[in-house]
């Protein structure tokens, strides 16, 4: 099948780029002695965590027991649910899934750890656990090193858990610039703090889990991070490069798009719009476009409604016809795969695979 | 099944409510002699669609011939794509829809009809046409009448189409206040003198299709339009009620979330974010929140991640506890409900109705 046979709007993947993606990160964590589990939240493909399990991935991270159902086709000798799992009957599917591989759950309060406990106990199983730190993002996790280590003691008394250790997301992290290294950095201090009180507390800690796709290349600077769980490295996308994490010659994956109408006077209508890309802003916050058109990077994707895509083009770029296909890449790569049903891998011109999106909408 | 066993993230739809809508939309257009074709791009089910044609549809409007493949499951005599059609492949599944419905493109462009013209000719066949016309939201369409009228005379030529009228979408018209009526009726002028050089041109005129949700009760305001197309007054949304169209007791759907941490200093996470509202703002441009938590109105929805809510709580509110379930009305449905596999419909605290979101990620 050629490329050009794909029906747009679609999201077509550089293999070459994509695979080099893989291979970088794969081979960076072999030489710091990390473990890599990636996040599998960005491709939600079992096909692909099956290549990043072969290239060495310690095991995979999700974020929804739904998905932790679909990734058990990749195999995976260890699962992270990377979120509280709260509920008895999602309880029940997490305790089924860890019939068929080592689960681990990261939470941050002891009604979560409750829930895990009761429920693994009367399955007479025993689940992997992980106390969240918050280190600067204000989400979950808990921001006091006393308060996580005094949760850890009561969870690490809870029957059917075992206590693996602590993980933390750098979600503040956005750029690699001199700031962001300075926040990443600062982090270190945040971790050791909690290390030296868990270890204190005779605690056993196997297991220090962060990392993000922004600071994947500088995890070896947080010495006491043992795991890295980056997600959207396997694409890239603007957000990325923002970031200075990557380049445009490391975005494996665009938005295919058909022009369907020239008669705007500032530019031309693609057929792609939120229900397409997502309408995520750049997550540094910068300008107000939602994808850079390969073809003409000096236009400008200023908005969208749900199947448009408004797309100015200065004077000059006002060669594109109706009929054209142009690529877009997107600001946010994870939540546009997660509005298709399919994404196509493309070598050259010619489409070699064709990755079903397995793990969208397994919301629950 | 009683509501408290759906799995949170979820869609439920209170079918009292969502009812009463659909029942209200149909009894204006009956008033007022107004055919209405519902666009499916809200609910995206088959099942909805056929309750809105046994309430007196008129035929329904999708945005991409994947919807229309779904939507031939409600068995419409008429079905208008709303969007226009470009490329061989599409246009012979297009044709394929059409043997089992009559099947009519809005377009605006020679190249687009041409197309649609050659393939219908090809496969002998005669496909519907409307020519669009951007009456103020600038998006696909032509502002000029005399232009429009000029490529409805070439369209009129042009063999296996059928030439039915013209068409516009009144989106510039966001909130039904002041401002936001006179927008509206402003589009009359413009209709009068698209129909006035239309009719003068000899050409047949037996649609004029307008209409949305915002002026959905104020279409008998513009005489010529004969027909209307809301897609959202099935559920409303924040949206609705920000134009002024909808109030709190109109919104049938709400997603159904879980609290699952209360570590933030400022209130709670809930287990839905972006992948499950989606990142839409309000359309109106009012402050940036993400949806209306009904159990504490006073709360903001200040932040998203892909699986993570950010709710703001005042000291007043912070009441809730991990495992508690809570109803968010959204900014906007539509881009919700594409992102689930499915809608549930209650009844008092009964499940009364599953609906499969079967066009979601029909893009192409």
């Amino acid at each position: 099948m050629h490329v050009t046979e794909i029906e747009t709007p679609a999201i077509a993947v550089d293999l070459d780029v994509f695979e080099r993606n893989l291979a970088r990160a794969a081979d960076y964590a072999k030489a710091h002695q990390l473990r890599l589990r990636p996040h599998t939240k960005t491709h939600k493909s079992s096909v692909i965590a099956r290549m990043q399990l072969e290239l060495g991935a310690a095991g995979l991270t999700v974020a929804k027991v739904g998905e932790a159902e679909v990734m058990l086709r990749a195999e995976p000798a260890d699962l992270l649910v990377a979120y509280p799992v709260i509920g008895e009957r999602k309880l029940r599917r997490l305790l089924e899934v860890a019939r068929h591989a080592q689960v681990t759950v990261a939470l941050d309060s002891l009604e979560a750890a409750q829930g895990l406990s009761d429920a693994a106990a009367k399955a007479g199983m025993e689940i992997g656990v992980l106390v969240e730190e918050d280190v600067g993002l204000g989400r979950v996790g808990l921001t006091d090193s006393h308060q996580l280590v005094t949760l850890a003691t009561s969870i690490a008394k809870l029957p059917a858990l075992r206590l693996r250790g602590f993980n933390f997301y750098p979600g503040q992290v956005k750029a690699i610039d001199a700031d962001g290294l300075a926040k990443f950095h600062a982090v270190n201090a945040a971790l050791e703090e909690t290390a030296t009180l868990w270890r204190a507390a005779g605690l056993p800690l196997e297991v220090i889990s962060g990392g993000s796709t922004p600071t994947l290349f500088h995890s070896h600077e947080l010495p006491l991070m043992n795991e890295i769980r980056p997600g959207t490295y396997v694409f890239n996308d603007r957000n990325t490069i923002e970031s200075g994490a990557a380049t445009l010659a490391d975005c494996a994956a665009h938005v295919l798009v058909t022009v369907v109408s020239t008669s705007r006077a500032s530019g031309m209508i693609v057929d792609g719009g939120s229900k397409t890309f997502s309408s995520d802003r750049l997550s540094t916050g910068g300008e107000v476009t939602f994808g850079l058109l390969r073809e003409a990077p000096e236009a400008k994707f200023v908005k969208m409604n749900e199947e448009h895509g408004y797309i100015d083009l200065p004077a000059a770029s006002r060669h594109f016809r109706i009929g054209d296909r142009v690529r877009i890449l997107p600001n946010h790569i994870c939540v546009a795969v997660n509005l298709h049903e399919r994404v196509y891998g493309i070598r050259g011109d010619e489409v070699e695979q064709i990755w079903e999106i397995e793990a969208r909408g397994k919301l629950q």
